[in-house]
């Protein structure tokens, strides 16, 4: 494996430019690094007006921003973030290609949400340069070329094939010398059961119990009860299949939630506006691994047809 | 145990005179039986205009009609039939003692939904003369004193405390006389989580998906699919309570559902329209029961606590 240098000319291409990949790579390039954005909606607005990241750690407008209407006319990069809905992954086929460089060292790293993304891209990239970046972050894209930065934006990153390498070490430091929280996790398969413990109940209960924010998914009793159980089970879940998660972790992310107010998951915000939403990699997969693994699944079950149900009929 | 002989002079009163109620009791006296109806907001209207049963197998017009304010007022009979929404059930603590003889032989047949009737019957009237009777009708009270009655209307009854007695096989033999299609059941359990593989769902869901009929669960893929799995689910659970019931009543339920059309399960009329879900009946009282059984319940706990939510911010 060839080893990474990040600087100097290290390219990093973003493909998915919504509010998380608008976030991440207007950092990185605020702070000096090329950044080449793949944008469709905001393309023109963006090329004439920047991009700018309003937030209580202070609002950035960037003037000049690399954006481009096709991974082609960005070319080979050394760093591919792609925070597309997993719901397009497909559209990833073509436009993958063109950002690989001949010598096979590109980096993908996927921003998505939930289970699934990291094998997709190993199945059509091939396994060994596949990384995962959980993004712990709210953010809302109001307008074209106008991301609101809400709170928190960790990312906690991993190699899918394993343990840390290097090179992982390496994206860490260059997102922390940009002002991003971030850490290494040493098995991101365990990382990202955690964060479906918040985000299967969070996001599925919003949902299904009639479009609702998390303050009052805890105001009610029923529904926090639930929550708890959901967590449970996904703990139980993620535990059949070797990712240990101590029940104590399901009351802290109660308890963090508390703090949150009225915030809508982003799942909610989908479903409101008639987008998209992300139901397989939220709900559809871990559903099927646990229920392989012999989990007991029936909560999630639950959740994930009668969320599929209400898009369908919204 | 004192014998019952049914005629002459037996007495027969209805508590709780809705649509099922109204229904069986106005069978029973269209037929000659004396039958005393409790009534609240029916009651002026009924004692000046009679009773109206109106039904594909002919049009019942009872002109005169003993309806009572009171259970004073009825004073001591041989059979209640109790047909109060369950959720109102702490009021038959003051109804049923005028309503009982002397000599205790007074029956109490409960023709509610669910479980737990007529556990709340014995623990306040003694378990031995309590009857339980599942009502298989499609009905429909539209105005004061008039009763659709829609489809169906088999009774399967039976006896709390155990096996069939002689007075089981003589109060079915009065009901079929009058015309009510009626059978008795050995085990009164079984058959309470027989008809739960029906309710659970159907009426569950029909709530749940966001206020919509057994057609339109039948037609949607993943409700389907949830209805098989609740079915599944309440079958495991009657099983580790000892009531053995076969995976193709399963289908059989889901089969003969498809030929009821747009029907509207009475817990979504009533979700509808304000009034009170028998949520404890259906779905509460089995899911503790369940629980403590130790069978898988997770479907159920969702259904459960999501209808309490959907009904308190209804």
């Amino acid at each position: 494996m060839k080893s990474h240098h990040l600087l100097p000319n290290f390219r990093i291409a973003v493909v998915g430019s919504g509010a998380v990949g608008c976030y991440y790579g207007g950092k990185l390039a605020q702070f000096g690094r090329e950044v080449h954005f793949l944008m469709r909606s905001d393309l023109e607005h963006v090329r004439k007006r920047g991009l700018k990241i309003l937030s209580k750690q202070g609002d950035v407008h960037l003037q000049k921003v690399n954006a481009h209407a096709t991974t082609e006319a960005i070319g080979p990069v050394d760093l591919v973030l792609i925070a597309l809905k997993s719901t397009a992954n497909e559209a990833l086929l073509s436009l993958i290609p063109p950002l690989m460089k001949a010598d096979g060292s590109t980096m993908l790293m996927t921003l998505q949400n939930g289970l699934g993304n990291e094998e997709f891209l190993a199945e059509h990239f091939g396994a060994e340069n596949i990384l995962g970046g959980l993004c712990f972050v709210c953010l809302n894209r109001t307008e074209p070329g106008v991301i609101h930065h809400i709170g928190h934006g960790k990312i906690e990153m991993g190699e899918f094939s394993g343990l840390p390498l290097p090179r992982t070490w390496e994206i860490q430091t260059e997102f922390k010398r940009c002002g991003v929280v971030c850490s290494v996790m040493p098995d991101l398969g365990l990382a990202r059961w955690r964060k479906l413990v918040w985000n299967v109940p969070f996001n599925g209960l919003s949902i299904a119990a009639g479009g609702i924010d998390v303050g009052r998914i805890l105001a009610h009793d029923d529904l926090l009860y639930l929550t708890r159980a959901l967590m449970d089970e996904i703990i139980g879940m993620a535990r059949k299949l070797g990712h240990e998660i101590s029940p104590s972790f399901a009351d802290k992310n109660i308890e963090n939630t508390k703090a949150m107010g009225a915030y809508r998951p982003s799942s909610l915000i989908d479903f409101l506006e008639g987008r998209e939403v992300e139901v397989e990699a939220i709900w559809g997969e871990p559903l099927r691994r646990g229920f392989n693994a012999g989990a007991e699944v029936g909560r999630l079950e639950m959740l994930y047809h009668l969320i599929r149900h209400l898009i369908e009929t919204r």
